[in-house]
């Protein structure tokens, strides 16, 4: 029989019966389903399905080493943060979205180093536990993070400007389940917006604001790895984000502190600003 | 309320009640839906959802001018022609996909020309009309036909062995709507299958090629455009086509002649192959 509206999905899963991994083959399956009954409901031009041809080609074509335009177009539909939320494991902190800055490997940095390499902006000191769900610290867990700058961007968004590694630094967990590292507190930004999912924005009247956040990837043997962002409390686009990614339970206070004993003991010059939080692992037996 | 699995497809279809394009809220809004459907449904992991992500990135980065695996990855999907056949309209010969080989301008020529510019193969004469749903010639139509060569290769698969333009042509019907040109009779071939849509067959078991046929686009002032391919009887692949375009009615036979009137006519040395057919194109008011 030809192929056509009601023959359309059944056909082009039944192409996919030779698939040799399952899980494959049920992705394109459910895939093959949803895209058809999108497109039989859209109803799309020849014109507008070229059209969003164009588009995918334009988002792939900006992707480079350090720009990851796809993740940007995952993002701004809310699929990252929807996939971040279907895997969410119960017991520890919430996660949410990975981002398109994850580009580069974060430099191995001892504690209480600091991750701003500029030395511009109001010092800020970051301290906290990694703990199990029961509350028990871990030693030696893996803290992963990066950040913009206080002008809102990234290192491998300024290269010759910022230095590479600016903002990045991986730390290990002390006996305590302490990290603690020094930066500047970073600024809300826009995603990169001078590409086609800027433009898809631009046409939406959706701003490309981010609030202001830091990333961790926090992992640990024996406990389920973490990616998730903490929140710089007051800033602005946190009911907003353009990436859909802010939980309430991620803000946290960013307050200035003339505390002479902390600005001693982490060599910053008060008043600085301190946020202080603790990162739960859910257990990987649990 | 925080972004949750309940929560985010009303989330990011909100985000988008600032489009000024009706049309473009319209698709966002569907597009949403049924994506996050989708990863509702298949909950994917996350790497699993970076390998999606990876996967796309890939296919953008293998397009170029003359390639374009977005629209090959739509086709293997089947998606290229469940558009191409619900914007089908009543009256005319059946449509089919365009295909990523329509990439650069065919030359205009006059009736009767060669699009073989090689000389090769067994000549191989096209002969028809264009004619109303009525029956009636439409003189003037403009006549677009791409085609690969007697090995299966686009001239643009081929820069520097084939001479560019080689299977193109341009033509505009005669005052009894007829048109006629001479080639080579096209092979079967695989859609190219050295990129990530390649990799995509090759995992799911799936051959690449593509039944012999001819690519056409027609139109005249009053008549909707119709965009086909003929298809050679009895060539392999016609009940597989790596891209669901075979309609039973677009099946021309190719039969070899030695009709010496026509061969003088025409200026092709017998034993010629001969298909001749009529295209029908609907009417733009009807």
């Amino acid at each position: 029989m030809d192929f056509n509206e009601h023959t359309a999905t059944k056909a082009v899963q039944d192409s996919f019966a030779g698939t040799h991994d399952p899980r494959l083959r049920e992705l394109l399956s459910m895939l093959t389903r949803h895209l058809h009954d999108f497109v039989r409901e859209a109803r799309p031009s020849v014109q507008e399905w070229e059209q969003a041809i164009g588009f995918l080609t334009a988002v792939g074509k900006t992707c480079t080493d350090t720009r990851q335009e796809f993740v940007l177009l995952s993002d701004v539909l809310g699929v990252s943060m929807l996939v971040e939320t279907l895997n969410e494991k119960e017991g520890g902190t919430e996660s949410t979205v990975l981002g398109p800055f994850h580009v580069v490997e974060s430099p191995p940095r001892a504690l209480g180093d600091s991750i701003d390499l500029v030395g511009e902006g109001q010092p800020c000191l970051v301290t906290g536990r990694v703990l199990t769900p029961a509350g028990t610290p871990i030693a030696d867990a893996e803290v992963d993070v990066w950040q913009c700058n206080e002008h809102g961007f990234y290192d491998v968004q300024q290269p010759g400007i910022q230095p590479a590694g600016n903002g990045r630094g991986l730390f290990l967990t002390d006996a305590e389940g302490r990290f603690a590292f020094r930066t500047v507190t970073p600024s809300h930004y826009p995603i990169p917006s001078d590409g086609p999912v800027g433009r898809l924005l631009e046409a939406t009247g959706r701003h490309p604001y981010r609030p202001a956040h830091i990333h961790f990837i926090v992992g640990a043997d024996g406990f389920i790895p973490l990616t998730t962002h903490i929140f710089v409390a007051g800033s602005p686009y946190l009911d907003s984000d353009a990436v859909f990614a802010v939980k309430q339970s991620l803000i946290v206070d960013f307050p200035e502190s003339d505390d002479a004993e902390t600005a001693a003991r982490y060599g910053v010059s008060a008043p600085f600003r301190h946020a202080e939080f603790d990162l739960t692992l859910a257990d990987a037996t649990g």
